[in-house]
C-alpha cells in the first residue's frame, strides 16, 4: 500500500475544529489507499509558551532540559489528532519520537536526525493501523533523553520520515497554499508556481520566504523526496493544488527567473581602507563569526596602493555586535583600517531561477528594470541561479515589483 | 549515600515561585546528605485542561490516547524543576515514566506499577547526579505505549520509588500539614498526628480524607516503607513536622481511637422483603456493580417468614444508577421485593483506630455519645479498627465533633 507522508503545522492545529479539519485530510488520503504517516505540531504558540517558561526558570538553561520541557505540546497534539481519527473508524495510533524511534545526535534544542527505525511502526501498519500520527519537533539522543530539532524542526522530521519509509510524497500543510513568483502581499499579480526545483527552493528559504525549514529541502534534494506544499485552510486539496519542491529533471518548462524575493531588515557595513594582505579578511570575519553575526553577502573592491576596501550584509539587529567586534579587533591591532561605515537602512532583493545556468542577459535585464525606476544598487552579490542586490529600504517594494514585471512571471514566460 | 523520596502535588508545582520552594526543599534534602528522587505533578489544573481536551474530542476516547495527552503535564514540571535545581548548583536531571523505566500493566488509565528499573537512575547517582525528577502519574506499558496510573497517581509511583531504591522514607508533600484527628474545618480542637497506623491510615483515606492515595498506603504497608505527610507551604520542615505514616510496632503510645472520618454525600437504599434465599444477594450487588455502583456499607436484617431487608449505602450521585439497576432485576424475576427505599440525605461518620483491637467498650462509648446529642443511628458497620454509622446528613457536624470530645482526642487519651 503507498505511504503518504502529512505534515501539519501549530497554525493548523490550533484547536480542536482545526485538529478535525486535519483529522479529515488524514481521512481523506486514507480512503485514497494510502497509509499516511501524519506529522503533527504543537498547538499554535503552545512551544514559545513552554519556552518562556524555561526561560523565567533559568537564562541559562541546560538544553536537555529546554528539549524535555518544550517537546511536550506535540505529545499532546499527536493524541488528540489520533482519537479525532479512531471516532472516524479509521485505525490510528499516537507516536511519540522515542517510541517510533527517532533517532537523533545529542546536539539539544538544534539536534539532526540520525535515523528513524520503521519497524515499529511499519508492523502496525501490517496489522491493519492506517494512520500514525507522530509528535513532530522531537527525538530521542543515543543517551535516551528527548531531543528537539530546532524551529521548524517538524518540517525536517516529515521529509526524513518520508524518505524512511519510500513514502510517495510528502505533504506540507502550512498557511499559504503555495510558493509564489514574489510575495503577494507586495506584488498583486504573484503567481502560484505548480513547481520549483529544490535549489531554487533553497535560494527562496534563504533568501526570507520561511515557508520550509532549510534542512528539510536539503534533505529532501538529497533522497529526491518530493514536497508538496499547501494551504491547511483552502477547501479544495486536489493533485494540482500547491506547490511541488521538485528534482529540476521533473519540471518540464524551465523559466529563467521563477521568483523574486526579498529581505527587509538588512545592514550594509563598509570596513574603509584596510590593508589588503593575506589573513586580514580571516580576522575580519573570524572575530564576526565569534560575536555571533551572520555575515551574508561580503565584497571587497580592487586594491588600490595595498589597501582596499571590504562591505559586508547582516540583519540589522546584528549591525551593534558587528561593530562592536570590528572596534575591538582595530584596538587589539589584528586589523587597521581608516574607517567603518555602516548603513542601517537597507534591504536585500534577489531574482531566483534555475534557467540562468543557460541563459545570459538576466543581470542586465535586472540593472536595467531597476535602473529604469530609479533605484540605487549598493551592492550585488550573484552565485549559480540566484542574483541579489542591496538596495535602500524604502524601494525595496518598488524593486520587487518592476523585476516581477521585467521578467513577466504575472503570466510566466 | 541515604536516598529520600520527596513527592510534589499539583498545586505545590502550581507556578514558577512555587517551583522555586519545591526546588529549595530538595536542595535543603541534598545538603543534608541525601540522594534525592522527587516525583512530581503536573501543576495544578493542568491535566484537568487535558482531558478536557481528550473528552471534547472523543467521548468514548481510546484510553491508551487519553494517556497519551494527560501525561503531558508532568514532562513540563519535572524538567522546570530541574532547571532550577541546576540553577542552584546541584546536578539533576529529569526523568519521564519510560526513561527510568516505571513499568506498569496496560491498564491504560488506571496501570498498576509492575517494576521500576533502578540501573539507570542509579548510574547517573554514581556518577555526580544528586536530584532525580520524576514526572508522577506516568509509567510505559509492555507494549511501549505511556500509561498513566490514575487521580492521586503519582502518590503511589513516590512510595515505589522509595521502595524500590530502598529509600530512608517517603515524604509526600501536599496542601495539607498532616493528618488530623478530624476535618480542622468541623472541629476547631483537632489535633494533628505525629505518627498513624498503615490500617488507620487506609481507614481513614476510604473514609473520605483525600490526603493519600488509597494503592500508595497498601503498597508502603506491605513493604513497611514510612511515609512523612507535610505541607509544602510551611516554613519549617524539620524532623517532627508532618505526620508520619508506618508500622503499628513503631508507635510507641496507642491510643484507642486516633481519629474521626466522615463522608458527606451518602445515600441509604433499602430493599424491602426479599426472599432470604442463595443468591439472592449476588443478583442484587452483582446488578449494581454492573452499573458502577460503589457500595459500601450493607447489613441485613434478620430473616422473618423466608423474607428479609437488605441495607447499603452508595454514594449519592449514584444512587439513580442503583434504583435503575434493582428495577432491572425486578422486572426481569431474578429478585422479586416488595419496595424500594432511598434516603438521599444521610452522611457517614466513623471512628478509627488501631487500638480498639484490644480494648473493649468503643462502640458503646460511640453511641452514648450520639444518643446524648438526640443523633440518630441509621445504619451500623464495623470493622477490627473501625466503626461506622450513617446518620442524617444536618447533624453530620455536630456527631463528628460529639465523638471528637467522647474520645479526648483535642489532648489525646
Amino acid at each position: 500500500m503507498p505511504c503518504l507522508v502529512m505534515k501539519f503545522g501549530g497554525t493548523s492545529v490550533a484547536d480542536l475544529d482545526r485538529m478535525e479539519r486535519v483529522a479529515q485530510r488524514i481521512g481523506g488520503a486514507v480512503a485514497d489507499g494510502h497509509e499516511v504517516i501524519a506529522i503533527v505540531s504543537a498547538r499554535a504558540g503552545k512551544t514559545d509558551e513552554l519556552a518562556d517558561l524555561v526561560v523565567r526558570t533559568s537564562p541559562f538553561y541546560d538544553a536537555r532540559e529546554y528539549d524535555a520541557v518544550t517537546s511536550a505540546g506535540e505529545n499532546v497534539t499527536s493524541g488528540l489528532v489520533a482519537l479525532m481519527l479512531q471516532k472516524k473508524g479509521i485505525p490510528a495510533r499516537s507516536w511519540l519520537g522515542w517510541q517510533v524511534p527517532v533517532e537523533t545526535t545529542d546536539a539539544h534544542s538544534a539536534a539532526r536526525i540520525s535515523g528513524i527505525g520503521t519497524s515499529n511502526i511499519r508492523s502496525r501498519f501490517n496489522s491493519g493501523m492506517k494512520a500514525a500520527v507522530v509528535a513532530g519537533f522531537q527525538g530521542v539522543s543515543p543517551e535516551n533523553r528527548v531531543t528537539t530539532l530546532g524551529r521548524g524542526g517538524s518540517d525536517t522530521t516529515a521529509v526524513a520520515f518520508a524518505i524512511a519509509f519510500e513514502a510517495v510524497r510528502c505533504d506540507i500543510y502550512t498557511d499559504v497554499d503555495g510558493i509564489y513568483t514574489a510575495d503577494p502581499r507586495i506584488v498583486g499579480g504573484a503567481r502560484r508556481l505548480e513547481r520549483i526545483s529544490y535549489e531554487e527552493m533553497l535560494e527562496l528559504a534563504s533568501l526570507g520566504a520561511k515557508v520550509l525549514q532549510t534542512r528539510s529541502v536539503e534533505l529532501a534534494m538529497q533522497h529526491r523526496m518530493p514536497i508538496r506544499v499547501l494551504s491547511s485552510f483552502g477547501n479544495e486539496a486536489g493533485p494540482t493544488s500547491g506547490t511541488i519542491v521538485c528534482d529540476e529533471g521533473e519540471i518540464m518548462e524551465r523559466n529563467v527567473v521563477n521568483g523574486i524575493a526579498c529581505s527587509r531588515d538588512e545592514a550594509k557595513l563598509t570596513i574603509v581602507s584596510v590593508a589588503d594582505r593575506p589573513g586580514i579578511a580571516a580576522a575580519v570575519f573570524g572575530s564576526l563569526a565569534e560575536a555571533g553575526v551572520n555575515v551574508d553577502m561580503i565584497v571587497q573592491n580592487i586594491s588600490e596602493e595595498g589597501r582596499t576596501d571590504i562591505t559586508f550584509s547582516c540583519p540589522t539587529d546584528q549591525a551593534d555586535f558587528a561593530e562592536k567586534a570590528l572596534a575591538g579587533v582595530k584596538e587589539s591591532g589584528d586589523v587597521n583600517y581608516r574607517a567603518l561605515v555602516t548603513d542601517r537602512d537597507v534591504a536585500k532583493v534577489s531574482v531566483v531561477g534555475i534557467g540562468m545556468r543557460s541563459y545570459a542577459g538576466v543581470a542586465g535585464r535586472m540593472f536595467a528594470a531597476l535602473a529604469a525606476e530609479g533605484v540605487n544598487i549598493k551592492v550585488i552579490a550573484t552565485s549559480e541561479i540566484k542574483i541579489s542586490v542591496l538596495v535602500d529600504r524604502k524601494y525595496m517594494e518598488l524593486a520587487v515589483r518592476s523585476l516581477h514585471d521585467a521578467f513577466d512571471l504575472e503570466t510566466g514566460t
